[in-house]
């Protein structure tokens, strides 16, 4: 079923060099045999975007949403097979990873109603006027697609952010070609979607270039695909390291293009005095089910909670050690990733005030064990390390002697995706003092609940000032995220046959501003 | 009147090391010396702006428009004053000085207009769902400001793209403070409109840090202010080594920052046949007064005319030659430009191909002689450096094989701020085939004029794919400006007290998209 070639522009190519994926739980390889990409397939691929760009582009936006439905249709008829697969690859359990499915079409159909509610085009007019001096022209201006995306597959998210996941369904919802570097982690995975994209393309009748799939292990694909001068901007979900690396190929090439990468993040999550003292218990529940879901793998895990001593904050450590001792260890995604955990805990467990308060069962080394240490507040300042993002099931507690020394330490914050507050009514002068930082430094601003749930829809954001993201003006979640693949085009005085059929006197649909008014 | 320090967040500063601007058309010195500005003026000029961010971007709008209104209104009030000194010190004449400070005060109120209608914040409301499965989240998104813009001065506006241009006009409009690096050709100019921008500050009760200019001559100071921690965004117009220059600074601090650079164009125009063949002359005569205008210091200045050769395009060159003969040397802004633009021309005379169609008069050594070169095709098109801006009143008529000549080189351009088509209904079919090549490189595509003017209004695009800017993505010129010194941020279930006004449920004014539709 699995035949391991790459997708080049509709054709299956196999290659010299081969790799398998493993089992995330055993560590095992799990057959076929993958074939790596090499320097002529990436160039084929982009050339063959590069290609098919015009005509994807110019599709009635109608059809541009057909194709994307037809690409979730397709994803759904995969059924089981795609969710057995991901299950191997990725360690994560079935209800998870039938979840993300939903996800994954549920993204793609959204899109596709975006594409057609058209206001992402941003459609201006401002007539002329003759009689001003120096006479006004006509002007109409529309966004227009970049170019040709290159996508990262992530290795957290083997269906909602890899093949077709956010950064696909924006790109071809902005009308751009898509050429995907899958995520070694899950290749079998990656090519049942990209079948799914493959088949959809040519049952649309669409150039076999709108879409592409390479594999391969090395950084060396994903850099070249960056360099490669038909790709015109980059979608990456992935580790701080990799993200710096392509915005630096990126700004040094020839032509530097936009890299959209989200890279890291700790989300601090402040528990404000009158809820704690309310709810202890429960957000100690809430919390451990948070930091410990999907084996704490997420971008939005809460890694920092903030808290002012007090009894209920006594209370609150206690629920969570006692909670966290029934959590089971959880098997990772990778085994590179399992001994990163490790590794990053071990050099937690050693920093200045460091104090273990609980773990979760142990499991194999395949595992991740949840795990949550406190830290006063003076040794969380004084170390810049603490801020250091540990993916995996693992939260920092800080211990603060007021709201003073809370506000000071998220004034301090790098970028983040998400900030939380965790309040009652008695709470919200206090925290209306801390809303002004929280806005500072992250894209989300959650009250009441944990940041773990990241909802598709027009008004999330899942983006934030560096170095959540590479480009905190954007967003890799919801339907705002194609935005980050269009660029501004003006007419001026362009008789109307020539026009875009949106800008034209006589057009209907998408909402317009004319003369400054909607 | 002019006491040539620095403005340092209200605060006049010397300076140890002085500078005087020079008259434009002699090349002498003026009164009164001016103060260079120093490391701790720049530290402290940032800082100031980041205290002030704060104050500034929660304004009400209707205060921050009524702000730059005053701005507005205290440049009117300069007055005469303004004129003469830049005059002077740009070489520019009356008549277009003046044009260009009604521009300005033009754009102040426009963004102001912009602030106050309020859609450049994106507002988005999805309610939330209890009866989903997980439970749909209350999100609501608006736009926040990056933080303090630093803006450098260009020298070829001295009023529309200096101190009180564009670019602090887009950045007030996003609610940043901005700190300016004024260009050292205008001196006496840029301290006049900072006294009148501090005076609004002050009378409007603004914290003082919402506005700093400093002075100087050395890129040092430039390198400074895009590396200091606070400055959170850069606007640029200027040279494609200077703009290139501070994108790397930009990209290579600890938190990269955007830069919007609006560097280089030559601006290709197509003659279409018919069009040629209808008013050969008039078009010649036109295209001479474009781009000699201003001594040919436009970013729009039409650089590249491209033609299928004809008997009409004889007619075309003949009164171009004509044309020219009667053009009188003007006084470029600076002895630098005017050298420059001597050592461009002369590189151009020999490149392969290139022969001299006609020439302007003569002038001393501060102006720039119009003159305007032919070359073939293939010529063209096997050398580089015909497509490299010089800048100045020269350009360089393209004599194509065929219309297919002609799309081949537009095909191979580099982005380009504009891009002209001159064309009657008879070259409409022709002309339909060339528009997806002009989308691709440019920013504006104009019908039956010359790219010279560039109207501030609602659907103008200044902007245009790497190297017209370094951010293709955005403008520099009309409303959609804003846009580049804003990012998203999302509140999810936030009590309605602790939310923006903009996004309460009891607000009304400015336009909302809820749960996807406005």
């Amino acid at each position: 079923m699995l035949d391991g070639t790459n997708f080049v522009a509709g054709e299956r190519r196999s290659g010299k060099t081969i790799f398998r994926a493993r089992e995330a739980a055993t560590g095992l390889e799990i057959a076929p045999d993958f074939h790596e990409a090499d320097a002529n397939d990436i160039a084929d691929a982009c050339a063959a975007a590069a290609d098919a760009q015009r005509a994807f582009a110019s599709l009635p936006l109608s059809q541009r949403a057909t194709f994307m439905r037809l690409v979730a249709d397709k994803i759904d008829a995969l059924g089981d097979d795609l969710t057995q697969r991901a299950m191997r690859e990725s360690g994560l359990p079935e209800a998870r990873l039938n979840g993300e499915r939903g996800r994954t079409v549920g993204q793609l159909r959204l899109f596709a109603d975006e594409v057609e509610h058209g206001s992402w085009q941003r459609l201006r007019i401002d007539h002329a006027d003759a009689s001003r001096t120096p006479p006004k022209p006509d002007l109409r201006l529309r966004m227009v697609p970049l170019g040709p995306v290159a996508v990262f597959g992530a290795s957290n998210f083997p269906l909602a952010f890899s093949v077709a996941g956010g950064d696909t369904a924006a790109a071809f919802a902005a009308g751009c070609c898509v050429v995907v570097k899958g995520h070694p982690a899950h290749p079998g995975t990656s090519e049942l979607v990209a079948g799914a994209i493959c088949a959809a393309v040519a049952e649309c009748g669409l150039p076999a270039g709108v879409f592409s799939l390479l594999n391969g292990t090395s950084n060396d694909l994903g850099a070249a695909l960056v360099s490669d001068p038909h790709i015109a901007a980059v979608g990456f979900t992935g580790s701080r390291s990799g993200g710096l690396a392509l915005m630096k190929i990126a700004a040094e090439r020839p032509v530097p293009i936009p890299v959209y990468a989200e890279m890291s993040s700790v989300n601090p999550v402040v528990l404000m005095p009158a809820r704690l003292a309310e709810g202890a218990e429960e957000l100690a529940r809430s919390y451990v089910g948070s930091l410990s879901m999907g084996a704490g793998q997420f971008c939005t895990n809460p890694g920092i909670v903030l808290a002012v001593e007090s009894p209920a904050l006594g209370q609150f450590l206690d629920e969570v050690a006692k909670s966290l001792g029934t959590v089971p260890a959880q098997t990772m995604l990778t085994s590179g990733i399992a001994s990163s955990f490790g590794e990053g805990v071990d050099r937690l467990s050693t920093l200045p005030g460091a104090r273990l308060l609980g773990s979760g069962k142990e499991g194999s080394t395949a595992c991740g064990r949840a795990q949550v240490y406190t830290v006063d507040g003076e040794s969380f300042a004084a170390n810049e390390a603490y801020s250091n993002e540990i993916f995996g099931p693992v939260s920092i507690i800080v211990t603060c002697k007021s709201m003073e020394q809370v506000k000071a330490i998220l004034a301090g914050m790098e970028g983040q995706l998400t900030a939380t507050l965790h309040m009652n009514s008695d709470d919200h002068a206090e925290a209306a003092k801390l809303l002004p930082a929280l806005e500072q430094i992250a894209g989300r601003i959650i009250a009441n609940s944990w940041p773990t749930g990241v909802d598709v829809t027009h008004a999330m954001v899942h983006g934030g000032p560096f170095p959540a993201t590479s480009d905190g003006r954007s967003t890799s979640v919801g339907t705002l995220a194609i935005d980050r693949f269009l660029r501004p085009v003006s007419y001026q005085d362009m008789p109307q046959g020539l026009l875009p059929s949106a800008l034209r006197d006589a057009s209907s649909g998408s909402i317009r501003r004319i003369n400054g008014q909607y």
